[in-house]
């Protein structure tokens, strides 16, 4: 592994999707930061990244705080250059309109919509002063569609959307690569799974492998992103698994 | 004029597009309740509409507050039936990514989009309890784009057309009509007149009266949504000038 | 009935949609000159319109063909000043992308968005010699989504769609409202109407008359989109009933 | 470089995204067969390419007639099973829409969609009975937005986009990667290069030297959509140079 002198931070480091981001990101020589509620549920996913020879730092941060946000993402940048910020703090819930209470949709929010714009100027604070970045947003299908039930959770992705492509338009003349990745499906975690082998069988389940979208594809996804080069910036991808209704 | 037993709440009644629809559904014969920050701006607005012998109720209102926008909700529906109730409450504002501050993207939010979450939930809690009724909210160009320095105000209507989806949605087959008004273009202010007297020239903005829309036409559209059979609703409608570039 | 001294012309003024646009137009004082392929059996609507007080021409009109269309449009203009002309020409058509041939995908290509295409262009010199007018294009769920099994419907559509907006942007400045009426829901047919009973049980449709599209509501929908000023045009307006799944 | 039994079709082979597509498929071991109008001026990529140590073939092809595309992909497959199949017809035109003929709009549509449709639906043909393979469709700005001018560029953009949908909805649970790619700007050739200089100086167009998207950046962005897993396939991505105002 060739390391670079460039950090990448990912806000939101969950067992799946984030964590999966971390591990592709070091192996290809970042220095990642990762954050999350409980940052000692990172110690497994440091070691193993350690093991392979990746540089990794787990912090415990509530990203809807901003001063704690900044100083994560300071204490990244003063490591090695912040070259990307991934955030992806997810807050899925699905409750009828008259049963979304007030405490519901600011939390929704605050997670999946308030500490993505923080994250997102802080770090294109700290990328403006070196000349450029990657700041990258985790979307979902409820990005684009106000389903029945997700009023909190589609204001809210509707939202981190809206600060995405602005951010996007403001900043890609100043070289700052702002992207707002479409998760249009189930991530394949034990209890997507286990859903979907109620509904298909584990059979079915079993003989198409790919019908669940592996975290690790997320990561793939956003290590596609990075990749581009400035003249064919990508804003929106979207991603699905080949049999996904859509 | 006929009077109806039902109820018009409008929230965020401005001295523009919030006036010209109190007056439109109070000269419909509907019995308007009227709220906005300083209650006592609407007295010149409830006589014109007495004079003319509507009902009106103004009433100072800060519809972030949640006890404060279901106390003003169920006033106007114990007077009479609430059977439409406008989301009006704007909040434009454009600052660089750097120069957005968290308290003003917080209060931006919080007028535009989660005091619309708690009109829309109130005013369905008032109207399922009756059997049906109208919800209308107020979007503008900035719901579907987020431009350049509209991270702050974007984000919020992003986020209310999220709430509005979500509930059409559900509310729909619960015989709610829920509605998105897109307003794409500037609405005939006196700032705004100025603003385009200066960029086209008084004479062509004379020569073309409709070139500018009248907050009446807001209203007017507003009145179309309620009229329509619940065999056709329309859930979005853009609306813009003759003239407009889109 | 106040006659107006002003022409609607209806291209594909089938039995269901078309017909209560017909009948919508002509009793709000319009001359109304509708054409289909079999023009004969227009004979009953015609008689129906001119019982109520109504003016009525009837032609065969294959609108595919620029010459025939040009004529018919020409012929309606010269009774009387064009001053609205609604397409609505369907092909709905459902195959597997293997099994669309090229005579299927050229043929509804023809119906639903070249012969819009002329049309609209057609009424367009007319109007523009007239100083104004109305052009209405009907769309579906299919000109917004290429579901599978509609790669020739939804191409066509969505075909139809790009021309509509193009020419609103042209054709607005000069006076001429265009719009775009998405019917995304079944409309109530005969077959429609029987499908729906199969699937939800004929008790539940009655207790639910509104549940279906009538064509009228249709109608109602380019009724609005004519009366609005000019300072408030919609493009683009989505209808579909209450209990509709989107 | 490792060469492939595989091969990838270039239909729409032009001097510039045509060509590069074909030197980047080639260069990762592709076969590629290119079909372009004037068949011999291929003949210079290919030397290009065969000097490189690649494989092409380039045949005159006129993509509009169903079987010289037909026999194009069956000589294609033939050589080794296609894995790939790009449609880049282009034709945009510009005209105000009274000046828009029969002639051109029908003509950009058969080149910019019909063609698209021929080409898709018989790479499927083709993949389905090899289980499998990657189809690919080159869109615009047009394909999504209908400017003033555009009624017949933007009619076919959309119309392929249509096809596109409906086929990755039908297509991709079988096994074949439908992508429709949105080049959101304009592409480096001489003549747009020749423009953007006299717009904002030859100075500062040097100075930034990915102002424009090279065409290599395209095929870059094909070659990513390539790589996807199948389970996390991108079905619409648009890409546009840092700088461009969208």
């Amino acid at each position: 592994m060739q390391k670079r002198n460039a950090t990448c931070a990912v806000i939101g480091a969950g067992d799946f999707i984030g964590a999966e981001i971390c591990k592709r990101f070091a192996a290809e020589g970042f220095t990642v930061f990762a954050g999350r509620r409980n940052g000692e549920k990172l110690a497994p996913l440091g070691e193993e990244i350690e093991a392979a020879g990746g540089t990794f730092f787990g912090r415990t941060l509530d990203a809807r705080k901003e001063e704690d946000a900044t100083a994560f993402l300071n204490e990244a940048d003063s490591h090695a250059p912040l070259e990307v910020c991934i955030f992806n703090v997810g807050a899925n819930v699905n409750f009828p309109i008259l049963e979304t209470t007030d405490r519901v949709f600011r939390k929704v929010w605050e997670m999946a919509c308030w500490a993505g714009f923080i994250a997102g100027r802080e770090s294109a604070r700290l990328m403006l002063a070196r000349g450029g970045g990657n700041i990258f947003f985790t979307g979902a299908t409820a990005s684009l569609r106000g389903g029945s039930g997700y009023a909190a959770f589609a204001s809210a992705k509707f939202g981190l959307r809206g600060v995405a492509q602005a951010m996007a338009r403001e900043l890609g003349p100043m070289n700052i690569h702002v992207a707002h990745l479409i998760i249009d499906s189930g991530v394949d975690t034990a209890w997507v799974r286990q859903r979907t082998e109620q509904r298909i069988g584990k059979d079915a389940l079993d003989a198409n492998p790919d019908l669940l979208m592996p975290p690790a594809s997320v990561a793939g996804a956003y290590w596609q992103l990075y990749q581009q080069p400035k003249s064919a910036w990508t804003f929106e991808m979207e991603i699905r698994p080949f049999g996904e209704k859509w």
